[in-house]
């Protein structure tokens, strides 16, 4: 039979793949001035130390390394992954609730697995992760957005929709936000838990950039304010260790646990020993906050630069000032689009990413995803003056 | 709301995690001679070899190795599975054409989730491996056992299973069968094409035990009789390298390929850069295939051990006599239990897996799987020796 003939499943009919990861091949051209990925900085990539780690590990105990491991992860990683938690996120998190998993990616899709029937309703923020909201679209959910602002999201809006659409998850990023780089306030982390535990909402809270704080102190997670269980908390090494070794971590009551460990049963059998091993030497050595440290204080110049060279250019009607992470996000005046900008950007060697295929609903063609992690100071400086004269040229 | 409240999704309902890996748990006690995984022998992992090619890689490359990586996988590994698909499997497989995955239990998910609808039909041999049984169920998939014998799927029967059933896909590993070693012949491989072909069906030729041939000669997949792309192969380093780095890969033609890539994206983005690096470093540098001549050394001496053994066994009823991989398929009498034998062998200090839970539809209780890869010859002769004194002390 001809093999054009060839069908495939319902689930992935609607979807086409991350159109930021169809974009990202497209501005991978040699010397360009990239602010369109959330690449860690080059600098920022430890490999002499992981060779390091790596070699040791190896060696010392590379015939349980490699040999078949636990669904439930690298018990040492477990046990480091605790304490971790505690200190970076101030949550009490017991061993048997944490999972690591193969990239915070890979617990999303855990969690829909378990927990989600096509049909169920996701309330997320817009604009929000679009490699998540793509993976609740294969499972069938509906995602419904819920307002923001610049304390993140409205736990008003958030209780209104409860009311109105019964959701079975909340999708958060509550530090330093995909792609918006806002700040879920204090008072609003406690609401949101208090929402989930009134409602019987789970909620799904994404925290891989909370480590890359440059400007002003620590907030505790939406977790540590979960009293019966009702929020799952997912975090990365990806930001802060490399994000080619995939390693992540999620937590969950433990009846939802064994569901998600059952979901990776079949998904990939555990994740690589080595990679868990090489994290846990981080947690456990004492290398990771140093590190972290360390790629703080240039990442640091880099949102400098770039918040400074924004404030100088006047066809940017707003932009976001986050404390951290990875990204601002930048507005034309209502009813330009910023194609012709990316077009034309593009072509004088800056690219960066458009912000509608964040939205859930799409729309909203004047904003504009800005990474600064990738670029040195120099090549912000350099790529914001060039996205200023196409900004002048165009407008 | 009380968190026993939680619900979870209805894909899972019916699945209660693999039944063997929690077998696995109960059987490892320490001391214990295990006939029951499927790991390979502690001294075929290479973890010298890993820990120099891992330190060389991360200080060459790592820079590279610990970015983000493309979901189509590491190129350089693509490029070099071009070469080993033509030499171990005798296809010709493009670049384009094959997808580096997160062990080969992903290519059954990725494939699943891309072409499976909930009530399609896929046809099983039976006994099957029970990872990737699971795994359809997840995905809805109704599953059909197609009866098999010592040369493997019997091919009129699947043909009269095709016509009946109208299955979407074939799952079938061809090469030393898990749980029987069985193989099947060279004109069942070129039938299984052709009925392919002729109905349009998918094949999913799972061969990971492949290169573990200690008599006989090799066959060829059945993949290079595929003229026009329905043959699916999904092939693993975890057999020959490391289980613990969970790197495999499968192939597809472009169209369910694109597809199996924009499933990964969600699942997790892609695979550890590092752990794709060092099986590249294998194939490019020539050091698979004398790595593996050494390890079937072992493992010859390990299966003529436990073959010789189960001739002496009169209580055994029948048992299959594989040219190569991990595992030996043995009866007691129709109508005896194996689980008696399970009980007083575990006891005694001697594991191995009862066959039921590799049946789609059960049953089989007087069958067992005894693996002989993870077991010393001088092990195996006294864990078999414990089993016959079992038998004779039970039946």
């Amino acid at each position: 039979m001809d093999i054009s003939s060839m069908r495939f499943s319902d689930r992935l009919s609607s979807i086409s793949g991350s159109a930021i990861r169809e974009l990202l091949k497209l501005t991978a051209k040699p010397g360009i001035i990239s602010f369109a990925g959330g690449n860690p900085a080059e600098s920022a990539l430890p490999n002499e130390q992981v060779a390091a780690l790596a070699s040791e590990l190896l060696l010392e105990k590379g015939k349980v390394l490699l040999q078949y491991g636990l669904t439930e992860g690298y018990a040492p990683l477990r046990e480091s992954l605790v304490t971790y938690i505690k200190q970076e996120f101030d949550a009490d998190v017991p061993f048997e609730c944490i999972l690591p998993v193969t990239g915070s990616t890979q617990a999303m899709d855990l969690l829909c697995r378990a927990y989600i029937n096509p049909g169920d309703v996701i309330l997320v923020e817009s604009p929000t992760f679009l490699g998540n909201t793509q993976c609740m679209r294969m499972y069938g959910a509906k995602l419904v957005p819920v307002q923001s602002d610049d304390d993140g999201l409205d736990t008003d809006a958030l209780e209104d929709a409860i009311k109105t659409h019964h959701p079975r998850m909340l999708y958060t990023i509550p530090t330093f936000q995909n792609p918006t780089g806002v700040t879920m306030s204090l008072a609003r982390r406690k609401r949101v838990a208090e929402l989930a535990s009134e409602y019987g909402m789970l909620v799904a809270e994404d925290d891989p950039y909370r480590s890359l704080r440059y400007f002003g102190d620590s907030l505790p997670s939406i977790k540590s304010f979960d009293k019966e269980g009702w929020v799952v908390l997912m975090g990365s090494f990806s930001k802060v260790i490399s994000p080619g070794l995939r390693v992540g971590f999620m937590t969950a009551v433990p009846d939802l646990l064994r569901k998600c460990v059952v979901s990776k049963q079949s998904s990939d059998v555990h994740t690589a020993n080595l990679n868990q091993a090489i994290a846990d030497a981080y947690l456990r050595n004492n290398l990771l906050a140093p590190h972290v440290a360390e790629i703080c204080v240039g990442y640091r110049a880099q949102l400098t630069a770039m918040l400074d060279a924004l404030s100088r250019m006047p066809r940017i009607a707003r932009y976001t000032k986050p404390e951290g992470g990875l990204f601002v996000f930048a507005a034309l005046p209502e009813g330009e689009d910023v194609a012709k900008l990316f077009k034309l950007s593009c072509e004088r060697g800056v690219a960066f990413v458009p912000g509608t295929p964040f939205y859930p609903d799409g729309g909203h063609e004047n904003t504009m995803r800005l990474n600064f992690s990738n670029a040195s100071v120099e090549n912000i400086n350099k790529g914001m003056r060039i996205l200023q004269d196409c900004l002048t040229a165009l407008y």
